[in-house]
């Protein structure tokens, strides 16, 4: 069994970690508390990996005091996704105190970055509306397929634990309950995350996120206009050839997901259509903004730095 | 006090429609029993109007017998809202018996057609769906605002009421509750319909249906790319005009509407939003679906038709 | 018009006292702020009565002022509804700084102490749960037909709103959604004011309340062993006679109340059952939390202290 | 790996079972259709045990000819729990067609009835409400710790997969959510079952059925008047004994259980207090209806008689 950390046990992020790592076999999580000095707690637990479940301020500190006493470090918050630390700046409304860290920062999305991922020690993993928007459209990103100048859109649904788990005015349960809004229209802080990784322009690009009255879950619709006519088989070979049978993304041939059939798993499963032309493609793509969202992606990336099998501890 | 007819108690828009004529002060509502001879009906009880809140199977039959009596028709079904027979029968799966009252019906969405409606014998009330998407999209396309090649975007989500009250696997409360799902992706009925009165052609409409885990309403986030660059106040300027203090549609200057807030309510609230380049426009739209997406609208009609003040009834 | 303040507008209680109110038509709310001095807004406003929608601890300070400056006080904390200055300090951890007003506080239940309400000054607006507790076993307490040594047992459940608008962890949607609980078991500070509502002790009364995942509602199921065997009849009869036709407590012939059915109402309805001996009583009671429970019922109270219709404003 | 076959995995419990079937490790479940003959079927497959996971009716013939065919047989419906077939036909309002069966069948509460169970034939799986009711009334029931003519009082609330997955007006979502109902007051028909296997007598025992907004879960509430004071240890030491630790069923020493933290486990939760004169107990126990209240139950029970580990595939 080898020794991994974890700071932010509090928070829904922090917590589904703990379960997924009771079950996962080969790795025994250590809890890191708040007040502890990171450099000790790396040395005095020998951990060799460090999660940050925590938010971007936390981590921008907690990162490098891991990674100098020696730990990998897999981080959950926003704190080094982005490339371009004036990004950031702007984006989080804070200067990026560790800039000398994100050349290496990994971005963690496995089924992209894989490779990268196995010799990183340091892993940004996604969030979890950028996980469910990449995986739905990065085939036809990385195949030039898409037509930008009609525009990209995405429109994001999630359940209310993505909010956390501080009470607030607008997670109380009176106020979700029986209710339903759109919100950060056209300026939700994990868009640059979401075009960096697809390779597209702010300007091409609209997000819309919504708060379903639900626990758990993101569902993504998505709508591209394609610079050729293509047919459905194309469509579904290409996302074949980049998500194999046997990974975390399901690409399904009939039948949209909804969020309950992916509660508690690590899966990420994606319906294509296309419109009679063949020059429109709409894709739903659905997570558990929990597991592939947060927590089982970090695991996934662990499973990978650590050299696990890429599925242990994961459904 | 005028004598109106109901047929179709049993489901959740006759229901609607019994309780906001239970507090009209000007309609005397009669319940027409399924078994009864319109006809019959209409002459015993002198109904001025009939309301048919049946399938549109029932509709087609109900309508004319009505008319022939004598009675105005407010028909909630979707019999008479398409103006071409080949395309109704193309997406109702049915040869349509009474296409000789398709000139003469009208498309009752009072904010558009408010003249047509007060003149009519017959008026076909919009789907709950189509209420919100063409209220939300209206004054861009009479405008000829939008830039039809990048395709308008309609991306929508309804609460479970809208799948009516007859129990089905799909409406069970275990298959619902903390759930989400898109349906109809690209092929819902209701797209030719919303087609016809924005004017657009289906090869640049891309409706996506989706269910929420909520009894009651409908939001519509839209994505319309724009022929020149708009500001803000220009947009605004635009709406309001078309939609005027005072009326049922009501734009928003600041806040994204949410479903809660409408329920029990005839209003339509527009939330708009442009990026940076001012030229593309993101609507989201609300309704309760049971009002102003069915009894409420038809009420509105009835006011129009019989000479009742237009907000009578409707809160 | 006759012109009434309000107190503490921001929590649920005091938003619906304010939609309730604006219904009414024949009194004028004014909105009393936290900070203005209670005595001058009396005066400045000529408020005839004022609602305390306050904490009982606001209550305790602001009921004095208003009833020196000349306003009625119909206030829907704790604080003036045991009579027992002691119990008080027992159940709310505080002393009572205005013991001199209890003897003449009424307390407001309209249907048990309407004429004493008709002149009170000063009226202690009953809690929710004792609303539903009090409304389903007045009529067999006051007919003294309950054999207490057999113990009472009231097992309520609440929806969410009945723990105020604050978040905290307890509201959290996470944590209430899609869960259920018992709470505060026979130790709520509810308990003092039902056994002395029903002129029963302590110690025969169990009072278990739970949380529903719902935003409004309460329901109430009691058990009573009683000193002789009763007929369904004879039952029926008690019931009616103290809740005549017409009022806002419905004694049901057949069927159980659910809560949605009530909610928005002041109603209160009550189910009887009887086992096969007729010794032993089953009763279900049903209200909205806010209304029947909170501000509907300190508008009841309102319209017998002010001579209105005892229902205006009321459904 | 050992065979056992399910019959009816169309439904909620049928489905749970091959759920947990799936991940069990030492049993490979078969499917066994409607329309196979069931001796047919244990023979070809050599199924060493059958679960029933079906209506009274259906396994009221399928169970003697499982047995005849040489299986054991997991019973999940009613037909085989009472002992006496015409409290049965009473209940169930059909004779019983197999009484020749009911001596040798055995109740599966396991923890009440292990030893029968290892030795049994034919297990009749205990209703979800019942298993509720039982394990938390059982240690006060076998002690002769009840004072049972004060009347022993159980308010049981269940979430909506206890209804079953055929849609029906009462599971449609629109019924249940934002809703709470009592049923079956005083008449359910798991009443006799639960009086059976407590000892008490019909008349003492008053049982009230709720629906809850929720999929999964039921919790129950208990009242019983002792015969003589107890002290909290005494109670503790109790119910300790006869549940001792490391079983499915778990004695709280601190805060009531809610149905969330049950959700996917085999466990049932007791919180116990008592009253300030001891001589009174209010129990809540806690389970998820699908699992201990029936799949998970059965597979409890196949473990024992299939000689597996007690606690094999269960969590």
């Amino acid at each position: 069994m080898r020794s991994v950390g974890v700071l932010g046990v509090s928070g829904y992020s922090g917590q589904e970690l703990m379960r997924l790592l009771a079950g996962h076999g080969g790795a025994r999580p250590v809890v890191v508390e708040k007040e502890t000095a990171i450099g000790e707690a790396v040395r005095r637990d020998a951990l060799e990996l460090l999660f940050l479940a925590t938010p971007h301020e936390v981590s921008l500190e907690a990162a490098p005091a891991a990674l100098k006493a020696g730990a990998k470090v897999v981080d959950l918050s926003g704190a080094f996704r982005l490339k371009d630390p004036a990004v950031f700046a702007h984006w989080y409304g804070m200067p990026h105190t560790a800039p000398e860290l994100l050349p290496e920062a990994v971005y963690g999305l496995t089924e992209l970055n894989g490779e990268a991922v196995r010799g990183a020690r340091l892993v940004a993993n996604p969030g979890c509306y950028p996980t469910s928007v990449i995986c739905g459209l990065h085939p036809l990103a990385c195949a030039g397929a898409i037509d930008t100048s009609a525009g990209v859109i995405c429109d994001s649904k999630s359940g209310v634990s993505g909010a956390g788990h501080r009470p607030s005015p607008g997670t109380h349960f009176v106020e979700v309950h029986e209710n339903f809004k759109a919100y950060a229209v056209l300026r939700h802080k994990h868009v640059p995350e979401m075009v960096q990784a697809l390779g597209l322009s702010l300007g091409d690009f609209f997000f819309t996120a919504h708060l379903l009255p639900i626990t758990r879950g993101i569902l993504s619709t998505m709508y591209a206009k394609l610079r050729r006519p293509w047919t459905r088989e194309e469509l579904l070979a290409l996302y074949r050839r980049l998500y194999p049978d046997g990974g975390f993304i399901r690409v399904r041939e009939n039948g949209t997901p909804n969020v309950r059939e992916l509660q508690g798993t690590n899966y990420c499963d994606i319906y294509l259509t296309l419109d009679e032309s063949g020059t429109r493609a709409v894709i739903v793509s659905c997570i558990d903004n929990l597991v592939k969202g947060a927590a089982g992606q970090a695991l996934q990336n662990m499973n990978l730095m650590l050299g696990f099998t890429p599925n242990q501890g994961l459904v």
